[in-house]
């Protein structure tokens, strides 16, 4: 007995009828293999695509609540001048909240999981709980630590986690951290068997400050020297990252989180995914937060990426699709600590996607898959699943009251929108 | 006595009442003025956001047909290898056919006007006379002159045409004309009162050609010396104009559509909108055709145009969202011929949209027009109306069978995917 079968869905190509069985995918089958086969629920999916969900990774989730705030400025001014001293009044509800509105605005576009570097983690893990996606929490480090850091009380959680859900650590950046605390961590790191997220080689000034306060090249090679780069640690952004870097990324088994769209809007620089595939880095793609995006649409980032990486190596033949999404889907949920999701197969988890094919994207025909990416947007999401459990159907949130949600952000990002209190 | 009445939107951060009559704004008063006046119909806009609606500057619609081939090829292979080939044997249902579509996809994101460049243009006419958009057709000009080419059945349909349907004299490029070509084109513009609409400095291709085929520095310098840079002409790209060129452009009284999608997927270039801003260039934004971008999501190309415009600065304040606003609504409208389009005031002609607020982009607070371009997606588009005439409402089709419209699309591409002949 089944829990769910999807008959007759277009999976890359093909028509197919695919099982659930708790968390998993219990047969992927030719359509009409499980025409008479039992099953708790059955869906008729002939109108639909089926694809795995997004993995974003990396976000502020919560920043959903400062979106908007000085839309023109460059990072550090922005950051110092507007962003951090309203962070400052954040509380945990209003961080459930607008992670709670960063989550409804990912599975929209069909994305089931973000890795996270913010505040009041505990309210953070809660909104992923109760919403039923994945997260990997980081634990937040920099120099001046702040009362709204709140990683011991997310450390005491963790026996506690479902297996959706996970932590990291994650020192912010080399210019809000001395070496020492970045060794302490990667020591940690080592101690609690957790895995790293840090911000990398995001713009040149990093570069200059890699330079001029540490005696480095570039930010890789000094976070290197920390210990920073370990397997399966996450270094967002890599704008700025030299050949010899890509090469030391790969070689010490580290992923990207590219977030194309945040790069632009602060004109930080162009990450180098061709360099980086041809280097064997593993590259995956993120929103960022909310502020400096604007959006949280991993369709739309995962388009931003592909022009990215194509306008970047002068040639169109940069990136393939097919790379682009096992960039987004496979390597991603990979990269949050989750290898067995991020495709569609017999024992992988059950996540999924169903893009409703009767929209106009899809009618001029071409591969669905990629028009999915490069002409959607999420009017065409009709149902995302987690871990074998619908979270979205009929593009009907089912796993909270929407128009509370968004009611509870609307209260939330009101006591940050106060101008921010002179230095 | 008024057609419409929308009460208590939001329109620029302030809540109004706005009246319709026939085809333009009778009145827009602060909320509650036209409680008491008279109207055929009435709707409460309390949740949704008023804006002009976008016009699309550059575009080949029916190219909807022909999406996602070779997506990661070339400009110039592309066009020769895969897509002149298929256009060889389009046919005027087929144009209509992608036409329709595109202009669906066009409404869906809020856009009510198209600037086209494409075959069988009686077609293209009546599939925009049909749902009530505005358009302008453009008759095209290449020295390989096709059987597909329509220019007098267009000319012939100038006196029938409603006015939201214009025309304008479309030499393809000047890697597909001779110089004598150009300059009767231009002689033509002047004997029919009819606009320019022309691909110039697309590629470095381009510039290396108008170097050795004609001896100019610059494409640009070679199209006004052959009298296409006049007044109201709107040149699609100029990723490669210089800053002499812009100079030119902007004393010329033309306009450039931006086109920054495609541009990046093709690697063609990135155009430099802050130089050109303080050039005094009057610029707009266009989605190219659907084959080189792949959507036709107004939303996102003026998104990616802000982001396009900071990373190509190098600051993200050489862009600022209210003159990023103005490019996609009332100066693009007068680059299509609209002067009186594009804004909503009393007497301006009546094109609108509504965006429904109570969704995720709008939650967490900030500027909602700046919200619905940079972190909003086709979704939230409620209502669309063109020339007081209301063309999308709660999301669905007015002026159309959908199905119908979607069914026809998928039967004219199928004719057009088979692999391309051997030549």
């Amino acid at each position: 007995m089944f829990d769910l079968i999807l008959s007759n869905a277009l999976l890359r190509g093909r028509r197919v009828d695919i099982a659930v069985r708790g968390a998993v995918f219990a047969a992927v089958e030719p359509a009409g293999a499980l025409a008479h086969a039992e099953a708790h629920a059955r869906r008729d999916c002939s109108r639909f695509l089926l694809r795995p969900p997004f993995y974003n990774t990396h976000t502020h989730q919560a920043m959903t609540l400062l979106r908007g705030i000085d839309d023109d400025c460059a990072l550090m001014d922005w950051l110092t001048r507007e962003i951090w001293p309203r962070e400052a009044r954040l509380t945990p509800d209003a961080v459930h909240a607008g992670t709670r509105l960063a989550i409804l605005e990912g599975l929209r576009s069909g994305c089931v999981a973000f890795n996270d570097m913010y505040f009041h983690q505990p309210a953070v893990i809660r909104a992923a709980v109760e919403m039923g996606v994945r997260a990997r929490v980081g634990l937040m480090f920099m120099d001046q630590v702040s009362d709204h850091i709140e990683n011991d009380a997310a450390l005491a959680l963790r026996d506690a986690l479902p297996p959706t859900v996970g932590l990291s650590l994650a020192p912010h950046a080399l210019y809000t951290t001395t070496p020492d605390l970045l060794r302490r961590v990667a020591a940690q790191a080592d101690a609690l068997g957790l895995p790293l997220h840090i911000h990398a080689a995001e713009t040149l000034a990093e570069t200059a400050i890699a330079k001029e306060r540490f005696g480095f090249d570039s930010p890789i090679a000094y976070l290197d020297a920390c210990g920073i780069l370990r397997p399966g640690a996450v270094l967002a952004h890599c704008c700025h990252a030299t050949e010899a870097d890509l090469a030391l990324i790969a070689d010490r088994g580290c992923f990207v989180a590219h977030c194309p769209q945040s790069n632009q809007k602060l004109a930080s620089g162009v990450f180098p995914w061709a360099k980086a595939a041809a280097a064997g880095v593993r590259i995956t793609v993120g929103t960022d937060g909310a502020a400096s995006n604007n959006g949280l649409s991993m369709i739309a980032e995962a388009k931003a990426a592909a022009l990215s990486a194509k306008l970047g190596a002068g040639t169109p033949d940069a990136l393939r699709f097919a790379d682009l999404d096992r960039a987004v889907t496979e390597t991603a949920a990979e990269a949050l600590g989750f290898p067995n999701a991020g495709r569609i197969a017999p024992g992988a988890d059950a996540d999924f996607i169903l893009v409703d094919l009767d929209t106009p994207a899809f009618a001029g025909g071409g591969d669905p898959d990629a028009n999915f990416v490069y002409a959607a947007d999420s009017a065409c999401v009709d149902t995302v699943a987690c871990a074998g459990r619908l979270l979205l159907e009929g593009r009907r949130l089912l796993v909270a009251d929407e128009a509370a949600l968004l009611a509870d952000a609307r209260a939330a990002s009101e006591t940050l929108r106060a101008p921010s209190p002179k230095p």
